[in-house]
């Protein structure tokens, strides 16, 4: 199939030239903006079919992957720097949330003609810097063409030590349920981000919005709860429908106390404005924040870590025994009051 | 965001029906056709944010990745099952090239929303028989919506004994190189497929046509050749091509010997009554046969390998001293003219 597909598997000249190989369009952007970000040996420099991973003896690795498409993930215009890095970081989000150190990852571009070298360069220097920034590598990918949209698919993978990994089916009724850092920034972010906010100071405004198109993957926190939690997640498709699926898959019900939901000063001065949109914090996604429950016994030494590493860890409910066939999140207010949330899929009585 | 992208972490109930989750359909989908192709304890039942992988002492895994974008890489209307296992079959291809049996793969399926559940069934069907053909699981993924073509991005993994993987730059002056089965197949299989091949008959356009559609991965032939060859990868490009690659990352030449070209019988009936199509097998692509380099005192075994293995390997060449700053492929004919090859990129003297 000539040249539908190139593989990331381009030949290296000592003189750093490059070769006489068609088209050199494709194989030199490999060359020139992806292959310096494949740092480890195992790489190959890109050069090969494949990459070779090794795993010291006592440890799993701990592999997702995530991909974001154009205009649904992402905007069309948002900077290719903040695209690569989003696309990076919800992956390296699914690591922490397993309590996994992230090692390395593999790129597939989807990529129309229409986006140009400089919007490659820009796109993976974007990845360098986060690859600084989360000392992962990559590791080898595919570049295809499309007539479609731009769609990003990494698969990503971490460490941990054997049987350390944290999952979701393991929350117990007793349990507290926590989150990190604030919640409902990202679904306000992207409101802001299309101009859908009136009224919103420029610098609430701004700040929202690269919430909503940088995610914080929360690495070091997610590695260290890792003894002192039950079962964890990270949050990509909103606080409710999130805790939805840790419930269902541990076979419990949750109780989320909506009073407790911890704000951003940006998110509450828009809350106070528009009390509506209260109910996007709670259910809107792309928060990429950790979702966590724990024994109350480990209260103490979570909160210590949480300002040991300097990310807000709030306790926002409690994990109850199921009381039907389906789990159930019940979504309370200050007075104990239950809150119907719409927007979500989940029934709550 | 919300349920434009659905990250393959479904909840699990107990009594098997589907949970009050909003979109069924995708959830469903997930559920009923790719959560029984997760047939590993690592996959978690694709309930989880990733998998989890183990690695036994003195093993290495290899990893690549490779995606298939419709209307590039597979028509339109290619059964949906064939679709999948071409998909696989092409990443299986990548480890056999590097001596690696496959262990697993994680898939993101970017699907434009015509494409129905019998759609997915099929797919998903084709990838079960090849899961089972091939030893290998499902172990995650990823399934976005599009308005752009169907594509689809595999990334797998295989095991290796420590340091036995075979590379692409190991080639050396004075190899044989060869190739597994016959070259050309899915060059001249594509153009029976679309009804560009006049006068062919039926079966041999259909079995052509299936060469093209579903490549055969040559994993058993690949690990057990491990210790015999120099140097080795797959043909995804075109031979001459990927012969280019493979002795430009070894610092080498190499002299390919068309009349040594092993055709099929179908293929070689084409070539007698379009003799312009010869060049097509050299420099076709999709051949998803090894292309590999060895001592000439291992040919005896290598050839015995391949009667035991009953897959054709056949010496197309050699290996010779680069001449110049970028490696040279050269052709030659019976007669030991070059043969000057058009179709490809790489310049002949």
């Amino acid at each position: 199939m000539g040249f539908g597909s190139l593989k990331w598997a381009v030949t290296s000249r000592p003189d750093g030239n490059t070769p006489k190989l068609q088209p050199l369009g494709e194989f030199g952007r490999i060359r020139r903006f992806f292959a310096p970000l494949a740092t480890s040996s195992g790489a190959l420099g890109l050069t090969d079919d494949a990459a070779i991973l090794d795993l010291a003896p006592g440890q799993q690795f701990v592999v997702t992957t995530d991909a974001l498409v154009e205009g649904i993930h992402f905007l069309s215009n948002d900077p290719p720097a903040l695209i690569a890095r989003k696309a990076l970081r919800t992956n390296l989000s699914d690591l922490a949330a397993k309590a996994a150190r992230p090692v390395g990852y593999l790129l597939t571009l989807s990529l129309p003609r229409s986006r140009d070298d400089a919007w490659v360069e820009a796109f993976a220097t974007g990845l360098g810097r986060d690859q600084a920034e989360y000392s992962v590598t990559l590791l080898g990918g595919d570049s295809v063409s499309t007539d479609g949209p731009v769609t990003i698919s990494i698969t990503a993978w971490g460490v941990v030590e054997q049987g350390k990994a944290v999952l979701r089916r393991t929350a117990r009724a007793g349990d507290l349920i926590f989150v990190s850092g604030t919640i409902g920034d990202a679904a306000l972010g992207l409101l802001a981000a299309t101009w859908r906010l009136e009224g919103l100071a420029p610098a609430d405004s701004a700040w929202l919005a690269d919430r909503y198109r940088l995610p914080q993957p929360r690495t070091d926190l997610g590695v260290a709860l890792g003894p002192l939690v039950r079962a964890m997640m990270d949050i990509s498709d909103g606080l409710v429908a999130d805790l939805g699926h840790l419930a269902e898959t541990s076979g419990v019900d949750a109780v989320l106390e909506s009073a407790r939901l911890p704000l951003s000063a940006a998110a509450a001065a828009v809350i106070a404005d528009h009390p509506e949109l209260f109910t996007s914090c709670l259910a809107g996604g792309d928060d990429y924040e950790l979702l966590f429950t724990a024994d109350p016994a480990n209260v103490e030494a979570i909160e210590a870590l949480g300002r040991q590493l300097r990310v807000p860890v709030t306790a926002v409910g409690r994990i109850v025994a199921r009381l039907q066939d389906a789990s159930q999140v019940r979504v309370i207010d200050a007075d104990g009051q239950t809150v119907e949330i719409a927007e979500t899929g989940w029934r709550h009585s």
